[in-house]
């Protein structure tokens, strides 16, 4: 681990940045992959499941027999914890419907805001060695609060064929509609486009590799939306000399877990606490079953001491970390003070594992500094906000003169002419 | 123009489509331009304006003393206008705030929302023949009530070097920091990467041709995020037997004098009104100061008859127009129906231009079908929404092994450790 003491600004753009990762190596082999889907749909995209994945699939399309077995194999301690945090997902999202309130803007002038969903949305779901069915629940519960008609998922299949049964126990529980046995390049190309088999989405969502990622960024060129571009998973911590440094050091090294590129940083307002965590770190570390990935990101992590809360602040801000947790004994000045991150967790009781899983936050965040310009996942994730406006004769005498000068000022008669007729006929 | 009768489903598709305009021509050109930029800064933007736009330009952003001139020069009427706009756009921004509300999804477990400004947003504002300061009240409204503390506007420069002064008065009547006389490409990456003189910015907005266009949709390599794609502007009109010809008519050459490109649709279901509006849009087409521009729009505009009105409706929504008016006896039927539009105008006395001046509505709106996937500009669009939670002790002892069991069946064992450590502790 890399120990810093009060970088001076100068030092932070340096100090914030992610690895770079570009799309220009891969652009060609995308280019490939989208056209071959375009043209040849299915048929190409069970070649590149054999091709990429080295597996040969009869049938893309899970069935209601694969979904049913998956339900009898799954533990009820397991169930049970997936519908605890199914039923707080659900409820954190559903705060954030919006009610449509009309707006007299001028006598006679309505103005109003109405909530559409997303028609028809594709979830990637990352395969590899852990079956992520905790992104399911994070991606499915909104979507159908949102009355998304069509959900989709996406998901690699395993070596046999198969995909795992948690994935299609989640799915199926959350009222996704079709899931495919599709991953990487080719399962962005495919739901961009859609197949005989696989539909056209207007949004795709959900995390994925470097592949994954670059061809969500390459689908953007065909008119589809994403949910936000994506980099390795981040967590900054902030401490202070009262946090618990078994604590701060268990939520560091859930991060480091997720990978060799995960980004960890500790910050912190004690020197002597900044060194009682890495020492905590590398004594948990060893008891770790994937302490192998975990240390490599270990290695690259910076714990970064500060003397001063408001410097602390600003570098934080300036870094915008994905997960920021406040294990501090000023919560209020960070909670307030936050500006760019993608979700904070307050004070000791609160490991970045809780919203990971179970509080009914998302877990789907900006990464790579993008906390400063995206949200993370949420309801309106997969809802568009449509303007509506209706005014009444006497709306538009009030508010015709305003327009007509506007127009003409801008050189658009047609524009006033729309109104002056109107409002001739008025006069009569 | 174009009649099309009760068109079968299966041409949809076709009749839906928009003319494709691709990055890929001028691809070379705006790595050229983007890289100059990046490295030479100023000295590569006073380049490009000279290059491009054919102005020497000694200082790029536009000084004080310029902008208290453009105040004396604007008329009383035009600033009452423009105010009558201002305090309309306001009130219909600021409703969009959003109180945050904390949920408590398990006892203990406290999850919420903050709304956080995007901290520095550029806003694009085309040159050309007409001054577009419509759309500064558009943009620059929203980002100050966001509290974005830098919106800087980039605007091409005229002939003799100056900006239009309805652009210079609004700008600064709406609070906006900073104002370069910047167009095309070159403004764009300048406000990607930052120069000496021009701040990088995290989110750029704004209309513009289609090199601006490509530009912002190259810009998100870069990081920075755009506020939608864009293509020409639209309108579809819904008329029936009992819609007043001469409104639509009007209507649909507002829309139509944007430019030869613009799209102009009339969906009727009554076949003599539709033959009607068409003798109506001549007629009063011979009348407009911009005829050329909005005759070639109309050559292209399509008029299509449906005697179904839920057909009608299905059309509507899988062409997802950006302007939506609907001037027919059934304003129900469309308002609750409509899924796919960026705005919509309801009744005889709403014309498109009200919108797009003054109403209170924005007028950024989603165009090439992009309704479907994309909400129209407005207060969240300068805004994001940061997650935050707090577990109390109790909170942990209710959720923990909830993440726990959730945790191990993911495999992620440090995440695990995060809860059970803690609970440890607890159980002391």
């Amino acid at each position: 681990m890399k120990t810093i003491v009060n970088p001076p600004r100068s030092s932070w753009s340096k100090l914030t940045k992610r690895p770079v990762s570009s799309l220009d190596a891969i652009e060609d082999q995308l280019k490939t992959v989208f056209e071959d889907v375009q043209s040849r749909g299915d048929s190409a995209v069970l070649d590149y499941t054999n091709q990429f994945d080295g597996v040969h699939l009869k049938s893309i399309q899970v069935s209601k027999h694969e979904i049913e077995v998956a339900k009898t194999r799954i533990s009820d301690s397991l169930k049970s914890a997936i519908n605890h945090a199914r039923i707080n997902i659900e409820r954190f999202h559903k705060t954030q419907q919006r009610e449509s309130e009309v707006i007299e803007t001028t006598p006679g002038v309505f103005c109003w805001q109405e909530s559409r969903p997303i028609d028809r949305v594709g979830l990637y779901i990352p395969g590899g060695t852990a079956p992520l069915f905790s992104t399911v629940l994070m991606l499915a519960i909104p979507a159908k609060i949102a009355g998304c008609s069509e959900i989709v998922i996406c998901t690699p299949p395993k070596k046999d064929g198969s995909v795992a049964e948690e994935i299609l126990y989640t799915a199926d529980l959350c009222g996704v509609t079709k899931i495919f046995k599709v991953g990487g390049m080719q399962a962005i190309a495919a739901m961009t486009f859609g197949t005989p088999t696989i539909p056209k989405v207007y949004k795709i969502f959900g995390p994925g590799n470097q592949y994954v990622t670059a061809a969500k960024q390459y689908a953007l060129k065909y008119g589809v939306a994403i949910d936000m571009p994506a980099g390795p998973s981040e967590l900054l911590v902030v401490a202070d000399a009262v946090s618990n440094a078994q604590y701060i050091a268990s939520d560091l090294l859930s991060q480091a877990e997720h990978g060799s590129d995960s980004q960890v940083v500790l910050v912190s307002l004690s020197l002597d606490k900044l060194v009682e965590v890495e020492a905590e770190v590398y004594r948990q570390l060893k008891e770790l079953p994937r302490k192998h990935l975990a240390s490599m990101a270990i290695s690259n992590s910076k714990l970064i001491c500060f003397d001063n809360k408001q410097n602390a602040l600003d570098f934080i801000n300036a870094y915008a970390p994905e997960h920021f947790i406040i294990c501090n004994s000023d919560e209020e000045f960070f909670v307030n003070g936050i500006l760019n991150a993608g979700s904070v967790f307050v004070g000791p009781y609160t490991p970045e594992s809780a919203g990971d899983y179970a509080s009914g936050t998302n877990h789907t965040l900006p990464t790579n500094g993008y906390a400063k310009n995206y949200s993370g996942v949420s309801l309106d994730s997969f809802t568009r906000l449509v303007s509506f406006q209706k005014l009444s004769a006497d709306g538009l005498r009030n508010l015709g003169e305003t327009i007509e000068v506007m127009a003409e000022a801008e050189g658009l008669f047609a524009h006033k002419n729309a109104v002056s007729l109107r409002l001739k006929d008025l006069e009569k």
